[in-house]
């Protein structure tokens, strides 16, 4: 695969947003901001640093607006906020937020246990959102979820992805995250769903989102790169996974696909030990082992103790 | 990768002896024995069973004599045992074996350390062990550690595992298997070793044998399969890592590489819930999860009720 493989690869990282969100404990803003503050100092450009969803659904991130008005000052690190509709993009800009991401689903039932509402009718609620932000200068990820398989429909044809997926494009978001939601996929099913999405998506604006829950998360990422993708999101530790709560499982770790990555020859920019002391941060917070594997390697290896925060 | 994977894989399951003997915990005969009982009721049809070392070495495995006297009379699974020397094979042929394992190392250092023996004396012994167990009708398998990485030496140079390969195929092993035995290697290792290997050892008669330390397991396996690998090693629940020691790490566990396998379409004749069963057997007697993701999947879900022994 090397013949096909990019030589520089860039990574979202999206601990702070949806690894915290799954993260039953809730930790205060002051520590999700020096958490964010590692994360930038280990070379990562790009966070996405929380969501502004209704308090009560996810009280994790009730804190959304402070954060987002604590971030550090720096044009070289673009962070972002998750935005489910207008009220949220609203929220979002009041706090200074300068790069939102909307979220549906490849499985209609998914949508509309998770986002209550149908893929259409989300669709029709980000026309609008991505028109108010893009007409405000921000800029717009999308997130695809449930593009391999749904906890409720089961196995979801790589064309709907595809039709989901051009939909999004064409209301104007720049970037679409192709999301392995519950982490079932393994590199066929990345090798098919992308076939279909690449024949209308350009390969630079697609990011793959992956979990880890069945193991397969780097192995999708190798099935990725010789198609020339170059974007991927990944999660501080594989924080997000509750190893006691079913169903429930972290996304890929951030520290995992450096190594891998990085080994292979691919630039990252980041700094393993970096992204390792900003997971120490949180799972110090926590208080919780992570559950990526590079994490618990560092960690057996002496590096648990207080990082320089 | 899908045009040049094989229809069928050969998993040999290695729990009972690389995984129990990494293991602090000693746990009894019997519990062996219902765990390989279950592993051959999961449709595994090779098991590497125990290990004849010395029990001052590896006290978890002094018991394996009763182990392969106890070993259900089944011709349709091939049982091994690893054997360090001349000693070990006499003990094992007294036991009723009919194939062992040899073991030896591409990295100098980890030889002398591990087995006390140059790579050169290792092979003299070994020239004499192939020599009496084919002599008495046994086949042999040959082990080769350390194939990318070193504890000791660090980067180990594909040529040198050719050299060392091509030397045990001499001795008359009808299989080797390279081993990435602390669990570094990603896929461009795996590319660049078996590239080499490949040339002086046929195809079916090479084997891989990887550890999950960094998660790239999975992968490797992933960047084998296009070269015509049909041959892996896995361990149940990924028996033999112990989270909280430095450096140590499981093997890949048996279920994750069957769902990764199956669902690529690729047979392995095995049932992941049946291995699961048979993990959950080893982990009660143990006192512990073990790291696999499908054992933890199935776990939380509530596969962790007593197991049909």
């Amino acid at each position: 695969m090397t013949e096909t493989q990019s030589g520089r690869v860039s990574i979202l990282e999206v601990g702070p947003r949806d690894g915290l969100q799954n993260e039953p404990t809730p930790i205060d803003t002051a520590t999700k901001l020096a958490f964010i503050e590692a994360l930038a100092a280990s070379g990562l450009g790009r966070i996405e640093a929380t969501a502004f969803v209704h308090p009560h659904a996810v009280p994790q991130l009730a804190d959304a607006a402070a954060v987002a008005r604590g971030l550090p000052v720096d044009d070289s690190i673009e962070y972002s906020a998750l935005v489910p509709n207008r009220t949220g993009l609203r929220r979002a800009i009041d706090a200074g937020v300068r790069r939102v991401a909307v979220f549906t689903a490849a499985s209609e039932t998914f949508a509309r246990r998770n986002i209550n509402m149908s893929i259409a009718e989300s669709l029709a609620e980000f026309e609008r959102v991505v028109a108010d932000a893009t007409g405000q200068g921000l800029t717009v990820r999308g997130y695809l979820s449930t593009c391999f398989v749904c906890p409720y429909e089961g196995e979801i044809a790589p064309d709907r992805v595809r039709a989901v997926a051009s939909r999004l494009m064409d209301l104007g978001v720049d970037e679409i995250a192709i999301s392995d939601t519950i982490g079932a996929a393994v590199p066929t099913d990345i090798v098919a769903c992308l076939g279909e999405v690449l024949q209308d998506v350009p390969v630079e604006r697609v990011a793959l989102h992956l979990h880890d829950t069945y193991g397969t998360a780097l192995a999708n990422v190798c099935a990725a790169l010789p198609l020339g993708i170059t974007r991927f999101d990944a999660s501080a530790g594989g924080l997000g996974g509750c190893p006691y709560a079913p169903g429930a499982a972290g996304n890929l770790a951030t520290e995992d696909l450096v190594y891998l990555l990085e080994r292979m020859g691919i630039a990252t920019g980041v700094s393993l030990e970096g992204v390792f002391r900003a997971s120490t941060i949180v799972a110090n917070a926590l208080g919780r082992r992570l559950p990526g594997k590079q994490y618990n390697r560092l960690r057996a290896a002496g590096g648990d103790a207080e990082p320089p925060a």
